[in-house]
């Protein structure tokens, strides 16, 4: 199936670049509302299902035992910058269960936001695995390890029990079967499993409404999500688009990318969630995609509508601060 | 016109991403050798053309004047890196037409690669304009005014007697009639102006070969062409895909990159000239569809060949060092 331009990049009366995707929202039942191209290709979700991945820390009771709130919660679900603020919660995190970064197996990287790699770059000799981005996570899985007496080593594998519970997890939730075949490996090492963008969504739907789920799964999921919208700074920070997104309507928008133009959001009020994928992976149309959908489901408030969309829809600067184009949804999503 | 998916980006046993684009390679009459999308359509060359761009350089005298060689010369065509010894080279163009970084209207950014990055954030409190990937091109403008008594300041400018000149150069290399709706600003500040790909390749494949060319032009052509495959590091910097296709067949390929996805390439022995762009504007493509495209002409050279497939095709690695996923050539370019 084709999948139609649904973001366009110009520059003077030109359109100059194109971005194709596939975009879906449904609700607690799984009823598709919003639909274009091939939503139920299968599609690697990366770190937009983290909140998904994060269901076993708070259901083994190693969230509670470990003393975690809101900010920890929100930093195991998340893509982070690597701030200091960062790095330094996941180290606490560590710290509850008695480890540290060195159990951490998600590997280092320097911040892929300008300003922040620029900072590091003066504070520190190289960053550590607590710079990672996906810090947060590894921590909520080291936790989950400790807490339930599973050794942590190897905790990124496939057959690791950690993994195999996170599969499980993501099989109930999305109704996808999920084997070896659907399997790649992520940048930070753990499992990603291809699940068709349309199953996806459900999956956040039920997470966000509870629909289907099981008392403590759903209080799990709940909680996750309202941690996310509670503290978006550190779901990713400074300036990112997760914490723009849910800093636009506090409490009422949760949001998550995933590398290669991945977006999962959810409306908890109205009891949808949505699931998105540019085709050709780029992040630029990944925000723009992700924050026109939302706002179909904000018809009723002017101003998160037309906050929401003036992150759709943007103006391009170049060096010397001279308006050269834009970046604007077109096709299904255009207003 | 659809275009077709050229590039692909895999994960485990998945396609993850795709990216669709547009090639042709022409040789000096203008014959198409080899086509894919809609080539006809207007498409912003950006830095892909700055080899055209410094022609006045050249034909003016300036650059005789000022005792520029081959690395001024492959700088005036550059979008180079930003590092130490790339900005020493503008600075010292600059001053031997008596200005210095002062006289540059394009504008300050820190570097787009990360350890050139680093460095420069340890180094320096911000850059200035001599770090600006385009610093060469413009101290070339700044050289030519100089030298032929126009008044440098507002360069940039549509109307200034420089861009005057760099239009009806672009006019007369590609036949294409160009005009303000063709004109876009780019991110240096100066005009842009969308030209078909297949007429962006003749103009190259006559600056390579000298066919129909004016002797003073042909004789300019060949210079920056031949100054850029000298001196590969000033047309890009250290790692650079630019640097590295030229230093793959050194004096055989000439290879330029420009914003969002463009490439143009000459293979001078051949007689033949590309165009490209990808669709979405991505970098990664643009540069698989490059080396993928000018493998083509050395299929009677095997080691060129498969350097260049071997650029086309890469494994791509986590951030412990897994083989995660590829990026690999498919469809009209597949090997």
């Amino acid at each position: 199936m084709e999948h139609p331009v649904i973001v366009e990049v110009t520059r003077g009366n030109r359109v100059e670049s194109r971005h194709r995707g596939m975009v879906v929202a449904v609700d607690g039942d799984g009823e598709v509302i919003l639909s274009s191209g091939d939503v139920d290709a299968a599609t690697f979700p990366r770190s937009a299902c983290k909140a998904m991945q994060a269901l076993p820390l708070v259901e083994s009771g190693a969230a509670d035992a470990y003393g975690f709130g809101n900010r920890e919660l929100a930093l195991a679900c998340a893509s982070h910058s690597g701030e200091p603020e960062h790095a330094a919660l996941a180290a606490s995190m560590l710290a509850a269960a008695g480890r540290d970064a060195g159990a951490l197996e998600c590997g280092a990287h320097w911040a892929f936001d300008q300003p922040v790699l620029i900072r590091q770059a003066r504070a520190m000799e190289r960053p550590t695995a607590l710079h990672n981005n996906c810090s947060g996570k590894h921590a909520g899985f080291v936790c989950t390890a400790c807490h339930t007496g599973t050794d942590v080593k190897g905790y990124v594998g496939y057959d690791h029990p950690i993994q195999a519970e996170i599969r499980a997890v993501m099989e109930s939730l999305t109704g996808a079967l999920l084997s070896h075949d659907d399997c790649g490996i992520d940048g930070c090492s753990i499992p990603t499993y291809a699940v068709p963008l349309r199953k996806l969504a459900h999956g956040f739907a039920k997470m966000a409404t509870g629909t289907g789920l099981e008392p403590v799964r759903a209080r799990a999921a709940r909680r996750l999500i309202e941690a996310c919208m509670g503290e978006p700074f550190y779901v990713a920070g400074t300036g990112r688009a997760c914490t723009r997104l849910m800093q636009t309507a506090p409490g009422r928008i949760f949001a998550k990318t995933g590398a290669e133009g991945v977006f999962c959001a959810a409306v908890p009020e109205k009891g949808v969630a949505i699931a998105l994928k540019c085709e050709d992976g780029a992040t630029r149309a990944a925000e723009a995609m992700v924050a026109a959908t939302l706002a179909r489901f904000f018809d009723h408030d002017e101003a998160v509508r037309d906050a929401l969309l003036s992150q759709a829809n943007r103006a391009m600067h170049n060096w010397n601060g001279m308006h050269v184009g834009d970046i604007r949804v077109t096709g299904p999503l255009a207003p």
